[in-house]
């Protein structure tokens, strides 16, 4: 019998709703590099429906219980007192998410002797110390993929929406005004405007696809060149070095994961090499920026917005500046989270559990950290830094 | 000597901005049809700036003045008593907008006994009785392709925005919270979705093709089909009726000229055709839809969202239940005039008023009505109805 210690997100303030928006979803049938979805042997929830929160439990229960293992689901994760410290000390397996992250750290790690499986359901295991993990030869997994293409939507729509002024505007309309002139005075389109992707793996060059027939000019950077088939395809132009390619543009969005070299990277410094007036989206991680340089370029005007859905803590405190900083148009972190995304990591991390249960191998491209190292994604996400040591860790 | 009466929205609450968020505007080369973008022979405005209110005055006044002419402007606009009907009686020219349109009725056209040219600073002249500027010999031209793009963004904009759940989840982060599942409970990805234009004219065809990297699948209705090449490069399915699209789309939006055939033609009636939990989107007309029709369909949940940036009357009255409804994502009217926008429409006026004063040929592709008769693009916009009597008339 295992114990699954699962850190979900609390249940929405007016609970379930008594019918979803809508009555199903899309059917997709493979994500656009040829992945294949989610193949567990079974689901026992509603695609649609809500499973990310704690009541959701992700569709787990039933099967869990039905093979005699424990399932405990809190959204009870900071401090020595939380359930999920207190719960973790003899649990085998801990999902958790980077929308409500339960932060594995070092200490953590120390102290959760039976612990052997850490899944994300969802994608970006920095909430997780990958070197302790690897140290203790924890396997971490994340559903690759799921929930990439959810995001890049989110990136799409929060160019747009900055560039198109669309918050101050939609904020007229609550106000009973009209005022054209208030809402186009900070209007722009994006045709014709260069756009940056500060990386181009699985999202970023996703956002890159959508944005071509914008006919904005699209710029990437990242160690590795893009296949030279796509950068024809969407025409893109590649820089060695994030200082180069961000003079030239007037959006950027940032697609890395969070590791050392890339913590506080938006800094004074190099948000001062960007053009005046530009925009910058950030669904990566919050603390790839630094907090108040942020704040500080926005109230000055080198950056016209700023957007984007991850904070640094998180749940983000109700004082967070970034709530009130001028020409935000920031989201709670939840691009990865639309219940199109859970019905696919809901199905990910059964997946995962279902292999772990029977011993069979879980998919190389779910796997972070296996056998005491970075491996499969884990090794091209976070190998080009050092593994990370866990945000809490800091 | 010519006198120009122009009516503009009113200056921004707060005044000109001392400094514009950004110091230009990207360069387009062409129209996506190659059309050349306006060729006046001259501007005396810097792109980029606000041209659209009553103080940008289009960046007209040196040119017509240093010519002679007598330019007036005004937002006063509406009423026996106002500025635009007290002046018109004399005008030659009438620039007016259609995010504060000034309303050119049977009676009005009728009073305006030098009026011989009515230009639409932007595109759409349903504001202008067009069978009375026909009957009285008035050139209607408006500066076509200018805003198209520029609304083609717009809507993009909110079919994410609203299929995202992104203004409701954005006052979650101003109320200082983290409610993820209050945001995620009607949050989808877009991406396998059924998407339909009713019809795919330039704007509508500019939305189809960024989309199509967005892996929904592709509608459109319309009498006349699209090239076979276009069809195929975006998989569109073409559907003759728009009763015959509507119940296989989960997303729908609007993109045809409104006169009388159109008028209302999103009743309860055809409503109750749509999936229930569509998304519609209205960037076209006001009065395509029946207003408390749209109301009743978002509250009984038929409509999951209703985004558009056009209303009826305009401006809309603070009480207008648009502005109140539920799972809203409105704004003012201002998808056609981002600065971007105006750089275009502000420099097509001053070419077609070039035209006219020295008595050359205004391009064909701007004319609305000439001779008497619907003309050039009027008679492909409005030539499927009757003419359209102005709304002000109705």
């Amino acid at each position: 019998m295992a114990k699954i210690l699962c850190v979900l997100y609390p249940d929405p303030v007016d609970g379930f709703p008594q019918t979803y928006a809508r009555d199903d979803l899309p059917r997709i049938e493979r994500y656009p590099d040829g992945q294949t979805l989610p193949t567990p042997k079974a689901i026992d929830f509603r695609p649609g429906d809500l499973l990310g929160s704690v009541s959701g439990e992700l569709g787990l229960r039933k099967f869990l219980e039905s093979k005699g293992h424990k399932l405990v689901v809190t959204s009870d994760k900071d401090g020595p007192n939380s359930e999920f410290e207190r719960e973790l000390v003899d649990a085998d397996v801990v999902i958790s998410q980077p929308f409500w992250p339960g932060y594995l750290t070092a200490e953590r790690i120390a102290k959760a002797k039976n612990l052997k499986l850490a899944i994300t359901a969802g994608i970006g295991s920095d909430h997780v110390d990958l070197e302790a993990a690897s140290a203790h030869d924890i396997t971490v997994a994340e559903v690759t993929f799921s929930n990439s293409i959810s995001v890049a939507e989110h990136v799409v729509m929060m160019v747009l929406g900055l560039v198109r002024n669309y918050i101050p505007s939609h904020d007229w309309v609550k106000q009973g005004g009209w005022n054209i002139a208030d809402c186009a005075v900070r209007e722009y389109d994006v045709e014709g405007m260069h756009f940056g992707a500060v990386a181009a793996g699985r999202i970023g060059l996703a956002v890159l696809r959508r944005l071509k027939p914008f006919d904005m000019k699209l710029h990437y950077t990242q160690r590795h060149r893009l296949p030279d088939a796509t950068e024809k395809e969407l025409n893109l132009i590649w820089h060695t070095r994030v200082e180069d390619m961000l003079p030239l543009c007037d959006v950027v969005s940032l697609h890395v994961p969070l590791y050392p070299e890339t913590e506080g990277m938006f800094d004074d410094k190099l948000l001062s090499t960007m053009k005046r007036g530009a925009y910058l989206i950030n669904t990566a991680r919050g603390r790839l920026a630094d907090r108040d340089a942020i704040v500080r370029a926005l109230e000055s005007g080198r950056l016209a917005g700023y957007a984007g859905d991850v904070w640094f803590p998180q749940p983000a405190p109700a004082d967070h500046p970034w709530r009130t900083m001028p020409h935000e148009g920031m989201t709670p972190h939840i691009s990865g989270t639309s219940l199109s995304a859970q019905a696919r990591y809901a199905a990910g991390t059964r997946e995962i559990l279902e292999n772990w249960l029977e011993g069979s191998a879980i998919r190389d491209e779910y796997l972070i950290v296996d056998g005491g190292k970075l491996a499969g994604t884990g090794a091209k996400s976070y190998g080009v830094g050092d593994a990370t040591h866990g945000i809490a860790a800091h």
